[in-house]
């Protein structure tokens, strides 16, 4: 299970992701690290690749098109940005970990097109609408399968740890199914399925990679709220782009939350923001199965309405404030001011 | 994760299981490893379950039914019955794996369900109707997830081989997608279908036992043969249950590989043996996306037409006769008497 890694090729598009991902008012100093993190990515990249081959040709085909529409490889920059902020000189240490973590992600984001029918992700088609239900399903069970055998090359708790956050992300899923549709299941049920649908996954990664690198319990807490709180910010920012994003950047249409009636913090605190007579038109609306375009555009028109956008824009920056003071246990030096960076983009990204 | 076990209730229904699959002709000898056999059965039945709690009911609830109406227990059997042979005591060292096993098999029943639009598993509604297709998407995660976490208890290889006997499994998979409704794949792409669907994950658990146990090589390599052939042989009878079995001993309709159009050895076999006119009837009826109940009869008339279903009934035989033979390696004992008589019970069973 080591494998003899050949040099991966420059990959250019995968630098113009983690440079996107580093944000555009990046300092001189962060962008002097980008030559290592996109080798880092890629090498993370290569290494998910190699597990995902079969012998059976049009299995590896659908694995490797998730992976490759998968994402913005923000998962990967963070745990290789971690590793090296403890210190590491280069990320053999994690690489499968790593690619572990990415293909767990992957596999949900396919389940999750499945369950949401959606036809899109990443400017792509999604792997539902390219290879069909029968092999999307498949190719997520086979992705979280590689996964695992990749977190096996581990120690068991670190093995036990990816579990456990596989297990609340699968929670987070049915918790956010059992409030479809429903406005009034509140903040806390909102946070309770963005918990485990995004950031315990992240923040088990990281605890992890610290765990790997030795690092002292302080350390190791310190990353995991880190690793949450981004995770939280992210989402969050990701409710408001739902709305307010460029498509174009975004890779994906507005409103799939309100279509497929996820309540979001943004329409959550829309909802409670509206007098009576707009409460019940925006419930109305965002309770209707199939919504129309002018319905979408009603329900943004109520929302534009409120001052909710603001309120939820503040609260994703709240999130990566607290990211930051996370790091506090963190020694300082570039890798964790990239880090630091990373956190405040997850809640100004346009993207 | 190591449980204090407390005594497993006795289940009255899965002695009931256990007795049917080990046959009504079961000799004065076999019948004495009974009690033993459905304590170590329930033993693996509560250490499943145990694993399965989550803080979120309703995916328990989800994953803990799938286990309830996901099989006939022949795989903790033959995983028990194996380990004894080889001398155990008591199944404590093979527990975890054993239901990490069958939880793996669960998952798969759950997702080929919704791949299938079954719905009716063991004469219950199957997960996908009694809790629609998001959560069966994601409880068929959430038993892999628990699966993995089980396994993790026991050395790398053993994991591995695990993770790899799970890569066949979606392979095998996505194998028989390929050929749906298509007459003209063949015996060998049948073959290659089961062996990764059924057989793999079957020859990979005995081998894993083997190997626990420290047994041999020789033995290790008989177990898992014994374990290929016998899972061919199940699936091979299962092929034709599909079309002469008693739906109320089986627990679902007939004719749902016909209805589905997967390719069973029975449907090839008649194909071949048909002149060319009736060849051309049957597989424009096997084509049908949607078949009536007069087409599938008309295609079980066609299939009475030839000695189809003789030659099938022996094919599955033939594998029951070559597992018995791979236990050679195995000690004589009551226990290897028991995995003769499973292998038999596998080509002979009417459930």
């Amino acid at each position: 299970m080591s494998p003899t890694l050949e040099e991966p090729a420059p990959d250019s598009s995968l630098e113009a992701l983690v440079s996107q991902t580093l944000g555009a008012e990046t300092s001189l100093e962060l962008a002097g690290l980008l030559p290592v993190l996109v080798r880092d990515v890629g090498e993370i990249d290569w290494r998910l690749n190699e597990v995902l081959g079969s012998t059976y040709a049009q299995l590896t085909e659908a694995a490797r098109y998730a992976v490759s529409t998968g994402g913005k490889r923000v998962r990967p920059l963070l745990m290789a940005a971690t590793y090296r902020a403890l210190g590491a000189e280069s990320i053999a240490g994690i690489r499968s970990l790593a690619a572990a973590f990415q293909l767990i992600h992957t596999a949900t984001l396919v389940h999750d097109d499945v369950i949401d029918h959606s036809e899109t992700r990443r400017g792509q088609p999604s792997v539902l609408r390219a290879f069909g239900t029968p092999l999307a399903i498949v190719s997520g069970d086979y992705l979280f399968i590689r996964a695992f055998e990749l977190a096996a090359e581990y120690p068991t708790p670190i093995i036990l740890r990816c579990g456990e956050s596989c297990a609340d992300l699968a929670e987070g899923e049915v918790l956010q199914e059992a409030s479809r549709f429903d406005l009034s299941s509140g903040r806390e049920h909102y946070y309770r399925v963005i918990e485990r649908k995004t950031a315990a996954i992240i923040a088990a990664a990281l605890a992890s990679i610290a765990e790997i690198a030795a690092a002292p319990a302080a350390v190791v807490d310190g990353l995991s709220a880190y690793g949450k709180s981004l995770g939280i910010a992210f989402q969050v920012r990701d409710d408001l782009l739902d709305t307010y994003g460029d498509p174009d950047l975004l890779g994906k249409p507005l409103f799939t939350d309100l279509r497929e009636g996820n309540p979001t913090l943004l329409s959550l605190e829309t909802y409670a923001r509206l007098d009576a007579r707009h409460q019940a038109e925006f419930e109305k609306l965002f309770q209707l199965r199939h919504k129309r375009t002018r319905h979408l555009l009603r329900l943004k028109e109520l929302t534009d309405e409120t001052d909710a956008a603001a309120v939820v824009a503040r609260e994703a920056e709240q999130w990566s404030e607290r990211a930051i003071r996370a790091l506090d246990a963190v020694a300082d030096g570039p890798y964790r001011r990239l880090l630091e960076r990373l956190a405040r983009g997850a809640s100004e990204r346009r993207f």
